[in-house]
């Protein structure tokens, strides 16, 4: 489609980047972008600037945060011993939500997918290996993909001879 | 949902703001912004800003533009003997990728909607009266909507008693 106003094609374009945003979605966004008021659209580019700039990984379980740690491993309440290995910081979000589950996390940021080109160093799996001192138990709740399998049977694989438990989440109807 | 991390919580609210998007894709795009490289997150906030400065209405028929007239209105080649009108720039756009159409546009930017306290004041009609000087056509390209049916009555009522041919464009089978 032609736009013959360059900010605005320019504007359309970065919206169209986003996953899941098609040449309509876009377009629709970029409108009410120029419809907001001048200091609207000021707050809104802050905010972009402002995340990206300011939120990092933990130190330990590599979820995101704005300080060196984050909220669950400040916590002194929270139970050290387990570690809930997840994909991505929204199952983080996810499993909080439940109010079920007491221990801590470790963040992968992905899953071994060697069709994608993603290894075990493209992962933390490093900065897990570093923070076991202490870990009794470390709970697999990778997604139920074939990546997400085959990290979680990576990982049992890597932690089992250090005498860690570990177990898997259950999906579906047992 | 709970986000800990403030101007993650912050930067997702922005984008649930934006028509058609959820929670979920809210998300999803501020998770995408964390990602991006901090030069290209500039970028991103910098296009934001940029458009709502720069661009505007075209003198003369509105339409949205970063000079003082917008590509259309400055084309000698254009006729600007007849004038379509339009809701939405979008539906320029949509006209001009058809090359079908050389006269000039106008956009209203909105149909008139007793509904939603959309009255005549509130669209670019009063623009649209300002400049008939020279014009002999006027084709209604409002939306096949009641609202735009109605605004398209509106304008053949008051442009007819000033000699001059309104039109409307057909929709669907004849």
């Amino acid at each position: 489609m032609s736009v013959d106003v360059a900010a605005l094609s320019r504007l359309i374009e970065q919206f169209e980047r986003m996953p899941g945003v098609g040449r309509k979605s876009a377009q629709r966004m970029a409108f009410y972008v120029l419809n907001l008021p001048e200091e609207e659209a000021a707050r809104f580019a802050d905010s972009i600037l402002n995340a990206r700039k300011r939120i990092h990984q933990c130190a330990i379980c590599c979820n995101l945060t704005e300080e060196t740690l984050c909220s669950v491993c400040r916590n002194e309440a929270r139970d050290k011993s387990i570690v809930c290995v997840v994909e991505d910081p929204r199952d983080v979000m996810a499993i909080e939500r439940t109010h079920e589950y007491n221990g801590t996390y470790h963040v992968l940021h992905g899953a071994i997918s060697p069709m994608s080109g993603v290894g075990p160093d493209q992962l933390t799996i490093k900065q897990l290996l570093n923070r076991l001192d202490g870990v009794k138990e470390v709970i697999m709740a990778t997604n139920p993909t074939v990546e997400g399998e085959a990290t979680a049977m990576y990982l049992s694989r890597l932690l089992k001879p250090m005498g860690i438990r570990t177990t898997r989440l259950a999906y579906g109807v047992p």
